[in-house]
């Protein structure tokens, strides 16, 4: 088997030129990267091993285990990393004397074990490099999160014949996991750093919303579990409250994020004023978030809105509040850029970001409309269409 | 709200006195938790923060967010780490001339950052600090686990009625996901490390038994994606062939592992045999696993029966073979100890573990029983009781 099939080589040249750019503009000789969704980025497939890019040459791949793939061109099998330096000199590869190591996203043990190998070199962080890289995506990325998009959707469409009277929110996410999965999705959504546990995303109805969490997730939740203190608490759908459904699009190695809210029956002008003020800001977002433009003065604008209406003590949380109202959104669900009042990115075309101006109206539940988006030249392109009105369980 | 209620702080406090224990084994001053499961393990639920530990004093707990726990006795909030010191100080505990940090579980990124607060301190690997610790359990735990095989088992008692003919391997998996989570499983599943990714276990239906996977699970599996190649293909069920069963009994904090075999009309003898095979490893091991019995002696007395059966090719993967036959089980799915012929690890009344002899018959699939045990001075106690034989679908 072909480590990279001949029609996905082109698609890799791609991002492994992006990266030597990165690798250029650092002023490093060289990036070593073991990470799982770094692995993937660059071969289109994740398989145990490493992937090596002097800044001067041609990628090497090498794979650990199992030994499925043609030895073809730069592929080399190793047992263990240690191995690596002797191919790289075989190859008439000079050993760097500065490398990128993913500093954020591999243990401590691991890292320290790379550096012996490399003991002469000077360390860089490679996470932020290969952040900064995936940042932008190809056409051949947009397409796979058009895709999730388009089954994103689907399954949205079907939640309502999810729902049966009675239900708990546990309950009904259960049905549209299932919805979920038969529609495709992997079941397993990656995310970067300790801070997100979670299954296929996230249910809350009612007061749950209001109940902060320990994640870093837009919003909390009591969950279940001490373990896991997050999410759908299982108490029942109440008249008159919200449940806002946040599960994530993940039906391949890319993935859309995408909430919407149901309610149960009429909810207070409050809680629609609230879900007005989030769509009024996407939609606002859509027109102003222009390639050239700060990230954060994307922020800015949606406080700008938020404090127009008056509604800034519900505005991203209640009791507890977070500062950000978006994030990018590729393999990982949390990329970047970071959409916060501090982020020092600007937004570039075929970024692709997640925006989620929420509220938490109080014995109601969390109202507003989340959609991930292409960033173009004419503006933001939602890739997760579906009704953004709050729709009737 | 209580960091760790009343009801739970004699439970802490034998965790901490054992943890306590491995500092003073390894001549260490301290340890600093952090990682989302041994914050669980030292305070009974999840918070973000860290857990404190100087080998002669009192644990402190520090609440990063949110933070709605009690300030009572050594409950104190922090925005960042950095403010560790100085609270330590105020409190009469002295700064460590040793403290332990977590290699293993945390990033490259978060273990310097740690190391600066504390610059004048000598480093030791709290990671495997924590997984020995966790290595035996209190009875309280092995309730939890005990609750997990019940409701494991309830689940698989379903299957059969999960199964539809013409149905895929993945179908399958799908309603079997489903009524885990109706039963209470919380949908996620830790385990430690970049090696294991996978939603709530895994089914695995003829030839693709035979499919190697870059993971480090014992059986393999091509997968739907390649940006996640292991378990389910998708592909149907046939006559004569085996399903093999292997999702995760995750109900609360804690988890078992338990694998069983269903099959589509008879399978070969030799695949009959095999399974056999399994069930005489189970069972020897059962009454030779005594506490005090080298745990390498396991993983030899499983290879001496293999081969008087003449069966070593088919062992533990076909075209792929793992060296391995158990695991530790607890709050991670992968815990300590590795049933291999490497381990210097010696069996300790209350450790639990995961024995899963396994077979993968060509054309056939895989075959093989896989219990959660507990070790006790009577031999092993099976926390994941239901039939062993294989099961018609």
């Amino acid at each position: 088997m072909q480590l990279i099939p001949d029609f996905f080589k082109k698609e890799i040249e791609i991002r492994i030129s992006s990266l030597r750019n990165h690798l250029i503009e650092g002023g490093i000789d060289a990036i070593l990267v073991n990470a799982n969704v770094n692995i993937y980025y660059l071969s289109g497939r994740f398989y145990r091993g490493y992937v090596y890019l002097p800044v001067d040459g041609q990628p090497i791949w090498f794979v650990v285990k199992p030994e499925v793939f043609d030895k073809e061109g730069n592929v080399f099998y190793i047992r263990k990393p240690e191995l690596i330096p002797e191919i790289l000199i075989s190859q008439g590869v000079g050993l760097p004397k500065s490398l990128a190591l993913e500093f954020d996203d591999l243990s401590y043990s691991d890292i320290i074990r790379l550096q012996k190998i490399f003991p002469e070199a000077e360390y860089h962080n490679g996470s932020r490099i290969m952040k900064m890289t995936r940042m932008i995506k190809t056409p051949w990325e947009i397409e796979q999160m058009k895709i999730d998009g388009l089954h994103h959707a689907k399954v949205y469409s079907k939640i309502k014949n999810c729902y049966k009277p009675g239900m708990s929110d546990l309950q009904l996410q259960i049905e549209i996991e299932r919805e979920l999965r038969l529609e495709g999705a992997l079941g397993v959504s990656r995310v970067a750093g300790n801070l997100m546990e979670i299954n296929m995303g996230s249910v809350i109805s009612g007061e749950n919303a209001d109940t902060p969490s320990p994640y870093e997730f837009t919003m909390g939740g009591a969950g279940v579990d001490s373990s896991l203190p997050v999410g759908a608490d299982n108490s029942p759908i109440l008249p008159h409250t919200t449940v806002m459904i946040d599960m994530n699009g993940a039906f391949n190695g890319y993935q859309t994020d995408m909430t919407r809210v149901w309610a149960l029956d009429e909810i207070p002008a409050l809680a629609m004023k609230a879900h007005d003020c989030s769509l009024r800001i996407l939609h606002e977002l859509e027109k102003f978030a222009l390639p050239g433009v700060p990230v954060a003065d994307l922020y800015v604008k949606a406080m700008e809105i938020v404090e127009e209406e008056g509604l800034k003590e519900f505005f991203m949380g209640h009791k507890s509040q977070v500062g950000f109202i978006g994030h990018g959104v590729g393999i990982e669900l949390n990329e970047l850029p970071v959409v916060n009042a501090r982020s020092k990115d600007i937004l570039a075309e075929n970024m692709t970001i997640a925006l989620e101006p929420k509220f938490v109206i109080p014995e109601v539940g969390a109202v507003g409309s989340e959609n991930t988006y292409q960033v173009t030249r004419s503006g933001l392109v939602n890739l997760t269409v579906f009704p953004e009105e709050i729709h009737n369980l």
